[in-house]
C-alpha cells in the first residue's frame, strides 16, 4: 500500500525546527514573528514546488491547494506553525508538515483524487503572543469578534492587526474556509499527554474535544504578624486554600476515572514569610467528555464549605467549553486507516483545545493523535518518534483518500 | 504622681504622622528617605528645645541626651522612625515619641535624676529599604559586618552607605552605644498582635523575644497538560504542598498552645491554570520562648514524609534565632511602674524581633508593649489608642526613674 516518504517527512521536521531554534532542542516561534514567517515561507516554497495554489485569508490563515479531477469542494488538513515560548518541535507544526507530506505524496505518487485537497496553516493557535488561543479559527467560525482580535496586543504593545499587516500574509476574507467550498477538515496533532505512549499505541483516533470548566476559588482571612497572633485567633487564607484543595481532590476522585482536573495556579497575598496570608486564590480546571460528569464537578464546587479555617470561601467560573464531538464517519475513517496499515489505535478524546474544535461547527471534522514521549508538550523536550510521525502521516493520507472516495 | 503630658504626646503622634503620610491613614517612611529625614529633623528640633545634646554614630543612630546630676553611664530609651511601605503611625515611632516625651517631662517637671538619660533613633530597623532588618543595632552589637551593610542596596541600586552619606546623619563610631557608657536600654513598642486588646490589658511587660526557626519546604513533581495526564499518573506538587500544610498544622497543633507558626509564602511553578504544578515551595515560620518547644517543631519538620502525592519532599532551614531573655530586674521595674499607676499588665514574650534583642547582648535591656487595635501592624490601619500611648509613656518614665535610683 502507498505510504508517505519517511525521509522527506523527517527532512521537513528537521528543517522547520531551525525556525526559532532555541539551541536547547526546542523553539520559540510566536505567531507572526520573524521565525513564524520563515516557517510560512518554507511551507510556501515546498507547496509551490508541487504545483499547489496558495492563498491567505483576512486572518492570515494559509491554504495550499492541489486540484482534484472533479469540480468539488475541498478536503482540508493542517494545523498551526506558531509555538509557545520555549516550546517543542511537534505541537502544531507536525500537523502542517504531515499535511504537506500528504500533498507531496499524492502529487509525486500521482494518486487519483476527485476533490481538491488543501494543506493549511492556522494563524495564532497558541495565543502565546496575542491572546486568545485559537484566534483565527475562532474568528472565521464566528466565535470571536474580528475587530477585537485585531486589537489584541503583544507584550511590546504591537497589535495582532499591525503584525498581520506587516507580515505580508494578510489576504482576502473570501478565501476563508467555509462550508460551501470545503467538504471536511482533518488535523493531525501530537497527543500532548502520556496515554498513547503508556499503552504502546501508535494512533489516537480522536472522537472529540472534552468539555471543561475553569473556576477560581478565593479565600479571605485576616493578615497578621507571624509572631504575635495566637494560633486560635487566626484566619489563615492559605490554610483555608489547602483544605479546599484537599476537599476538591477527595470529592472529585469519587467521580469517573476519566475526569482530569488541575489546581494549577495559586496566588497568595501578601506572600511574605512573616505575615499570615489574608487573600489566596487558586484555579480549578476540570475536563471530561460527558457533560453529566462536568455537572457533577460543578455540584462539588457548589458544595464547598462557605467557610474554611474561619476564612470566607468564594468561587467564580472563569470560563467553560462544551464537549465537541467530531464527525462519526470521519472518526471511523481514521480508525480504518490505522487498521489498513496494521497500526495499533485507540479511540480517545482530546483534553487540550485545537482549531479543529471550532472548525467542527462548520464542517465534518476529526483529528489524529500521535504519541508524545513522556507526555511532554509545551516544552523543549517535546518529542514524537520519527516512526510515529510517519505512521500518523500515513493515517492522514488514507483518511483523506477515504473522504475523497465518498 | 508625676505623669507625662498627654496633649504634648498626642501632638507628637500627629506631627510625625505627616512625614510620609500616604493620605490613607498610614505612612511610607523608608529608612534614610526624605520622609525619614523629616522625622529626624523634628526629633532634633524638639530635643534641642529641651537642651538635649545630640550626636549620631557611624550607622546614623541618633542619641539625644540630657545630663544627670552625677557622672554616671547613660540610661537609654528609643526605637526607630522608619516604616515599611504603607505602614502605620505607631510601629517604631511610638517608642521614639515616648522617649522624647519622657525626656520632656523630666526636663519640664524638673525631675531629679542621677544618670544622663538618652532618647534615641535606630537606623533602618524595618529593613524595608535596605536588607536586613535591625541593621544598625546589629552592626554595633557585632551581629552584622558593617562593610556588607554599607553595600546593601535598595531597589533603585542606592547603597545604604550612599544614602547614609547623603543624609547628613553619619557620625562618629565613638558615639555608638556601648557597655561602658550606657547602663540600660528600654524600648517601648506596640504589641503588633491582638493579645493585650483581647484581654483588655494596657501594658505588656516584655520578658524577652521568642526564639524562632524559618524553614522552606519544596515539592517536586512533574508538569503536564491539565487536559491530557490521567489523574492516577500525576505528580502534582501543589497537591503535595497542600498535604504538607495539613500535616504541619495537624502535628504542630499538638504542641504548646503558645507556639505560633505561619506558612506565609508560597511559590508555585509554572503557576499556569492549564499546567500541573511541578515545583512548589512554601515557608514555615515557628516561634516559641521555650527552646524545647522549638526542638519539637524541628522534629515534626524532620518527620515530614519524604514523598507526598508522589512528589519529592525536601526542606531547609532559612534562618533561626535563639530566645532572648531580657534583664529580670528591668522587667520587674516595668511591672512595678504599671502597678504604680494602677494599669493592668501582663508578662509576655515578643514574637517579632526588635533592636532591643540585639542591645540585650550588651546592656541590661527590656521592652514595654502597648495594645494594637485589632492586632494590626505593618499596615495603614495600625492604631493604638491615645490613652494607651499615654499609659505606655508613663510606664516608660517610671521605669527609667527606677533604673536611675538603683
Amino acid at each position: 500500500m502507498v505510504t508517505c516518504n519517511k525521509e522527506r517527512l523527517v527532512d521537513k521536521i528537521v528543517t522547520f525546527s531551525k525556525f526559532g531554534d532555541t539551541g536547547r532542542g526546542g523553539i520559540t516561534r510566536l505567531s507572526l514573528s520573524k521565525e513564524a514567517l520563515q516557517a510560512r515561507a518554507e511551507f510556501s516554497k515546498r507547496m509551490k514546488a508541487i504545483g499547489a495554489d496558495i492563498v491567505t485569508d483576512d486572518m492570515g490563515n494559509m491554504y495550499a491547494t492541489i486540484k482534484g479531477s472533479e469540480d468539488l469542494p475541498r478536503i482540508a488538513m493542517g494545523s498551526h506553525c506558531d509555538s509557545v515560548i520555549q516550546g517543542g518541535n511537534y505541537d502544531g507544526i507536525l500537523g502542517v508538515i504531515s499535511a504537506m507530506e500528504v500533498l507531496e505524496t499524492i502529487v509525486t505518487e500521482k494518486i487519483p483524487h476527485r476533490h481538491p485537497i488543501t494543506a493549511m496553516i492556522w494563524t495564532n493557535e497558541e495565543g502565546a503572543r496575542f491572546d486568545p488561543a485559537m484566534m483565527s479559527s475562532g474568528v472565521i467560525t464566528g466565535k470571536f469578534d474580528k475587530e477585537k482580535m485585531l486589537a489584541s496586543k503583544d507584550t511590546e504593545g504591537i497589535t495582532f492587526g499591525e503584525a498581520l499587516d506587516a507580515s505580508g500574509y494578510k489576504g482576502d476574507e473570501k478565501n476563508r474556509m467555509n462550508p460551501k467550498d470545503y467538504k471536511a477538515y482533518v488535523e493531525l496533532h501530537i497527543e500532548q499527554g502520556p496515554v498513547l505512549e503508556a499503552e504502546n499505541i501508535s494512533i489516537g483516533v480522536v472522537e472529540g474535544v472534552v468539555g471543561m470548566v475553569n473556576y477560581e476559588f478565593r479565600f479571605r482571612g485576616q493578615a497578621g504578624h507571624a509572631g504575635t497572633v495566637p494560633q486560635k485567633l487566626r484566619r489563615d487564607a492559605l490554610l483555608a486554600a489547602s483544605e479546599a484543595i484537599q476537599y476538591l481532590h477527595r470529592e472529585l476522585d469519587k467521580l469517573d476515572s476519566k475526569l482530569v482536573y488541575t489546581t494549577g495556579r495559586i496566588n497568595c497575598s501578601p506572600n511574605i514569610h512573616t505575615i499570615i496570608p489574608d487573600d489566596v486564590r487558586f484555579t480549578l480546571d476540570a475536563r471530561h467528555q460527558d457533560p453529566e460528569v462536568i455537572k457533577q464537578v460543578v455540584k462539588i464546587i457548589e458544595n464547598i464549605p462557605k467557610e474554611l479555617a474561619k476564612c470566607e470561601v468564594s468561587y467564580k467560573e472563569l470560563w467553560s467549553r462544551k464537549t465537541v464531538t467530531f464527525d462519526k464517519e470521519l472518526v471511523n475513517f481514521v480508525e480504518n486507516a490505522a487498521n489498513l496499515y496494521g497500526y495499533s489505535s485507540k479511540r480517545m478524546y482530546s483534553g487540550p483545545g485545537h482549531d479543529a474544535q471550532y472548525v467542527a461547527d462548520m464542517l465534518p471534522t476529526t483529528m489524529i493523535f500521535v504519541p508524545s514521549i513522556g507526555g511532554h508538550s509545551h516544552c523543549e523536550i517535546e518529542k514524537t518518534d520519527d516512526d510515529d510521525c510517519f505512521k500518523g502521516a500515513n493515517v492522514l493520507l488514507q483518511t483523506i483518500l477515504q473522504i475523497d472516495k465518498k
